[in-house]
C-alpha cells in the first residue's frame, strides 16, 4: 500500500520551522511496511491545498496530512478534505466537550469562539481524540482511499500516531509489520555498510535499511508476517548474521534505547557510579547522560573545567603536566579522568579536552584535536581524535566518542 | 518571483533523515524576498523525478533541487534535469581537476571511476564550485525558467548557497532584499505577536514575519529596496516602532547572534566572569554558554550537582536548607548560585534545580517545577517555573529561562 504526506503550513514554506513531522511520519510508516513516493508542503491556501489533496489521492492509497487543524481562519485542512470527499461538516458533541474540558484543565481560561471550529467534523469521519491539544485527528475513508488528518504540533501528533494511527494502519494491511532497530557503535558508517552490502542487495523479507546517527550506525530490520511468531522465525537468520558480524558492537535492538541509556544500564548492573570532567564539550556529555530518566542512580556530580586553574583545583591535574604537555594532551586527559573519579568518589569517569574551534588551533594542535580519557576502577584509557567539522559538530562527535569509549571499557570488563 | 524546492532522496521518503535542507533553503529564499508555494520530496526514481521537475517548472520561476548529485547509479538529478531542458552532458575538465585535487587533499586516496560521473555537466549550465565535496552545483536557465541543482549534504549546500547562490538569486530580481532578525526575550510568544498584530496586518514593505524559538520570540523584518541606503530608510519607522514597543527586551537585530552570545558580550563589556551550577539540566546550560566561540573569556568552570551531597560539597549548600526546603526549592537555588560564584571566584552565577520528569514528581513538587537562581555581584534573584513539557522540553525551557534571567539582571545593572 502506498502512503503520501502533505504538511500544511505557510511557516514551513517560509523555513520558519524544520519539518520534523514529515521525517517522523515517514519513518513510522516505513517501519509499518507502507511505501512512500511523494511528500509535499503546501501553505495555508485553499486552492493549492485542494489541488495537492486531489493529486495525492489520485496516486496514493493513503494520504496523511499534518497541520492546519487550528482555530484560526488560516486553518483549512479539514474544510478542504471534506470538500474533496464531498462531505458536510457537523458539530461533534463529544469533541466539543473534550475541548471545553481541555481549556478548564490546562489553560484555566474560557474557550474562545474560534475554538468551536475545531469541534466541526466531516460526516462519516472517525474522530481520534487528542490528549495533548484541542484539535482531534480525523480518519476519512472513501472508495478505497484513506485520508488521515493530524494536528501540526509534534507533541500532539506523536502520541496520537503511536496510540491510534499506527494500529489503524496496521489493520489496513493484510500482513503485520514487525521491526527492530539494530544499533551499533565502535565502527564507522562506511565500514558497517560495506559489511552488510550483501545482505542489503539480497533483501526481500526481512528488509534492512541504514539510518544516519552521529558516531553510531543504525539498521532497521523489518519483516512482513502474519503473526509475531512467524515474524520471529523470519528475523532469526538475519539477526544471527548481524550479531555474528558485529558482535557486542550492537548495543541494543530496541528503537527507544539510546547509547547513553545502554551505558547507564551497564553501570546500574555493576552498581557503579560515573562522573565527567569536560573542557571543550562544556556540559554536553553530562547533558546526554542526564537525558536518561534514572541517571541519578549512577551519576551524582560532574565538572566543567575550561581553565587550567579549574583543572588543577577541581580535578587535581598537576601544574607540571599542564606546563609540559598543555591542556589538550593525552596526559592531561588521563589526569582529568583520574582526578574526577577521585573528587566525585566515582567508579568510572570520562574526561574530554580539546580544541572545538573555530579559534584556538595551532600547527601542533589544530582545531578538531580532542583527547578523551576513560577511567574505570583504577584503569585509564585515553583516545586521540582529529575531527574535521565545525565547532558544534566537533563537540557532538567528541561526546559520541566518549560514550562509545566508556561502553567499550565496561563491556571489556565482563 | 516564485521559487519551488524539490529534495531528492529515498532516505528522506523513508524518514531516515530530517529534511533540514528544505528548511534552510526556504528560510534563505524567504529572506531574499522570493515567494514559495510548493516544496516536495521525491525518491531516487527517474520517472517520478522527471514528473516532479516538469510540474515545478510549469508553475514556478525558479526550481531548486538538492540531492542526487552523488557518484552512484541512484544519483539522477543532473541527468533528469538535463533531459527536461533538452541538453546533452559533457565532461567538464575544470570540475574533473577539482575532483582529483579534492581526493588527494581530503581523502588521500584514488578517485574511483564512479566519481567521474560527477564531472559530467549539462551544456550551457553554469558550474558552481563545491569547496566542501565533489559534486559541483549547477545553474541552468532557459525560457525564463531557472533550475539550480545543489548537493545534498548540509555542510556542502550551505556554504555554496551563501557564497554563490544567494548573490545569483539577488541579481535575478529587480530590487535587492534587505533583512534584519529582531530577537526578543523576556516576553511570551502570544503576547509578543499580539503586540505586533497591527504591524503584521498593515505590512507591505517592509514585511514582518514571526519565527518560533524556545523561550524567545524572533521577527524577521524584510525590505525590498533599490539600494542599502533606501532599505535603511524603509526599515527605520518599523524598527523604531519595534524598539518603542519592546525596548531592551530586544537583544539583537543580527541573524547570527544568539542569546548566549549576547550575554557573553555583556559580560565581556563589564569584564565579568560567570559560572553555572546545574542539577536537572545536567550540563545543558553550560553547553549553551560554551557554544559561543570565545566564551572562555568569561566562563572558566562550572558544576553539575545532581546529588544533595554534591550540592553540599561543591557549592556549600547548607544541609539544614536541603533538609528543611528540599533540593528543589528557592532557598536551595539561591545557595547554589551564591556557592557556585564563591567556589569559582566568579562575578555571576546561574543555578538550576528542578524536576524534569518523567519520574520524581510529588503533589507538592510536581514534574516541571524548576527554580533558577541568578547571582550577580552579591545580589541573588530566584525565579520559579512550572513547565508542562516532556523531560527534554522541560530542560530546554529551563536553560532558556536561566539565560533570559541572567540577561535581565545584567541589563538591569546598566
Amino acid at each position: 500500500m502506498t502512503v503520501e504526506f502533505i504538511s500544511v503550513g505557510t511557516e514551513i514554506l517560509l523555513g520558519n520551522i524544520v519539518n520534523t513531522n514529515a521525517a517522523y511520519l515517514s519513518e513510522q510508516c516505513a517501519a509499518l511496511g507502507l511505501s512512500c513516493y511523494h511528500q509535499s508542503v503546501v501553505g495555508d491556501n485553499e486552492e493549492r491545498l485542494e489541488e495537492a489533496v486531489r493529486q495525492a489521492l489520485s496516486r496514493s492509497d493513503i494520504l496523511i496530512l499534518s497541520g492546519g487543524l487550528g482555530p484560526t481562519k488560516d486553518d483549512l485542512t479539514k474544510e478542504v478534505v471534506a470538500k474533496v470527499f464531498g462531505k458536510e461538516l457537523y458539530e461533534d458533541t463529544h469533541t466539543k466537550e473534550r475541548i471545553e474540558a481541555y481549556f478548564k484543565r490546562v489553560r484555566s481560561e474560557q474557550v474562545t469562539p474560534n475554538n468551536w471550529k475545531q469541534a466541526m467534523v466531516p460526516e462519516g469521519a472517525k474522530v481520534v481524540d487528542n490528549h495533548n491539544g484541542t484539535a482531534p485527528g480525523l480518519i476519512m475513508e472513501e472508495d478505497g482511499k484513506t485520508a488521515i488528518l493530524l494536528p501540526g504540533p509534534p507533541n500532539e501528533i506523536k502520541p496520537m500516531f503511536e496510540r491510534d494511527i499506527a494500529p489503524y494502519l496496521n489493520r489496513l494491511q493484510p500482513e503485520g509489520i514487525y521491526s527492530k532497530m539494530v544499533k551499533i557503535c565502535s565502527i564507522g558508517e562506511s565500514k558497517a555498510e560495506t559489511m552488510v552490502a550483501d545482505l542489503m542487495d539480497a533483501q526481500t523479507n526481512p528488509t534492512i535499511a541504514p539510518y544516519a546517527k552521529t558516531g553510531e550506525v543504525h539498521f532497521r530490520v523489518t519483516a512482513k508476517a502474519a503473526s509475531p511468531k512467524e515474524a520471529k522465525k523470519l528475523f532469526a537468520p538475519l539477526m544471527d548474521e548481524l550479531f555474528g558480524r558485529f558482535g557486542d558492537k550492537i548495543y541494543t535492538t530496541e528503537e527507544e534505547v539510546t547509547l547513553e541509556a545502554a551505558i547507564v544500564s551497564l553501570l546500574e548492573d555493576d552498581k557503579m557510579t560515573l562522573t565527567t570532567a569536560e573542557s571543550c564539550t562544556g556540559g554536553l556529555l553530562a547533558g546526554r547522560i542526564m537525558n536518561v530518566a534514572g541517571a541519578s542512580n549512577v551519576y551524582r556530580e560532574g565538572y566543567i573545567t575550561y581553565s587550567n586553574d579549574a583543572k588543577e583545583r577541581l580535578l587535581g591535574v598537576k601544574r607540571e603536566t599542564l606546563m609540559q604537555y598543555g591542556a589538550v594532551s593525552a596526559q592531561t586527559a588521563e589526569e582529568m579522568a583520574r582526578g574526577a573519579a577521585k573528587a566525585a568518589g566515582a567508579d568510572a569517569a570520562l574526561s574530554v579536552t580539546g580544541i572545538a574551534g573555530p579559534a584556538g588551533g595551532t600547527p601542533e594542535k589544530p582545531v578538531g584535536l580532542v583527547y578523551v580519557g576513560c577511567y574505570v576502577k583504577g584503569h585509564v584509557r585515553v583516545e586521540e581524535f582529529h575531527f574535521t567539522g565545525n565547532r558544534d559538530k566537533n563537540r557532538e562527535f567528541a561526546v559520541a566518542r566518549a560514550l562509545t569509549l566508556l561502553r567499550e571499557e565496561l563491556i571489556g570488563r565482563k
